[in-house]
């Protein structure tokens, strides 16, 4: 640890999203992975992201936190087997356009607020100045608390919330970017993409047809690059 | 469940404040309990309370959430058995100072956000319009999550963050109490007091002497009541 460094929770998931906002991040930070497990269909492969992406950036502080009443409240197709993930053919995946199409059945009750309560909790007793979350509004799936203004205000409950002496910025380097400009910019960085997961469905080969595979598909291919993932359903590769 | 009656989460802890809170919300809300662990030293004592308290308001919808980061995280006498728990003497018990006196050791760190999260997303899924809890602002320990600023904000964070047509209200009927006038309206509710537990250190019998039953005790010592509990230290009951 670099003492002149900030020091920094990262959020990650083991998606494309938040491997990217770590390497982000770890251009101006000493970075501490927290990992949240909720009962989610692919958690063991994302476990298994999370652990090979702390590998990668050399992160040694790593928490698993574990959710599981999310799983008990369910209300989402991730957390609930018996709501169906939608296949990306039911959903537009036209970029820009996830407020007009409303809340999808992948939505996770609140759960982004409850990443960040787990991540300033332990940012706040080990003296984190910062907590990084890959949230995506413009170009995502519509998730209310992948919403910029969330974050603001969030950010306000931190400062009222925790010990005077304490602040804690929230960090969203990938909120305003495409899908396509974050694998631009992941490639720039040298991001391990071949070590995340982003398919909702299966943990073993990427489905290709769920609308989380469909938006990171397209993104590649208008990134003009290969995605490193093997997938079930090839004929689902966008053009 | 009546459908005329609005649904409410009740934040239930086992101790006084939450007991309160509930007798409140109960008078115009169908309520559902949660009851959160996360590893504090009285969590086996504070759990039987809750399904105690529960049984006692009639209330079928339980959950138990567990929080176990919280213990691994530390920070707080309350989940890091290596940090003590602090006698009342050590710190003074006198009312609205506490922000005068700074945050005590036993400050779980932004417990609070994560207890109102998890709240939320439970709201969300089962329709419950408000959420309650039994923070207290002026006559508590000192805890910045216990403030109204606090509070306020955080029922911004729940609009911005959950879905357009869901509003989740944060009812705090005691926050402005003293823990005088708490127990004052407990007795005028019938709040059943035998079935609370405030006792930081001790799952037996209540030890008398940590902040928590110092406050307790001298709460009903000024309401001219009797506390149903049994204290191990009746030389600390204020005369």
């Amino acid at each position: 640890m670099n003492p002149a460094r900030e020091r920094a929770v990262v959020l990650v998931s083991g998606g494309m999203d938040s491997c990217v906002t770590a390497a982000v991040a770890v251009r101006t930070c000493d970075l501490a992975f927290l990992h949240v497990s909720y009962g989610q269909r692919t958690e063991g492969k994302e476990r298994a992201c999370f652990d090979a992406l702390a590998d990668h950036f050399a992160v040694a502080d790593r928490l698993v936190a574990r959710l599981d009443h999310l799983r008990t409240i369910g209300g989402s197709s991730l957390t609930d087997h018996a709501i169906p993930v939608p296949p990306a053919a039911a959903r537009s995946v036209d970029e820009a356009s996830s407020r007009r199409r409303g809340i999808p059945p992948t939505y996770v009750p609140f759960r982004n607020a409850q990443l960040l309560a787990a991540a300033v909790a332990w940012a706040e007793v080990i003296g984190a100045a910062s907590v990084w979350i890959g949230a995506v509004e413009e170009d995502s799936s519509g998730y209310p608390d992948c919403r910029r203004e969330f974050y603001d205000l969030f950010e306000r409950v931190i400062d009222a919330g925790t010990r005077p002496e304490t602040s804690i910025r929230i960090e969203t380097p990938v909120i305003g970017m495409s899908k396509t400009d974050i694998v631009k910019r992941g490639l720039e960085l040298g991001a391990p993409f071949q070590l995340t997961w982003s398919c909702y469905q299966s943990e073993k080969i990427a489905c290709g047809a769920c609308e989380s595979c469909a938006l990171r598909l397209r993104a590649f291919a208008r990134a003009g690059a290969a995605d490193p993932l093997r997938y079930a359903d090839p004929g689902s590769r966008p053009a």
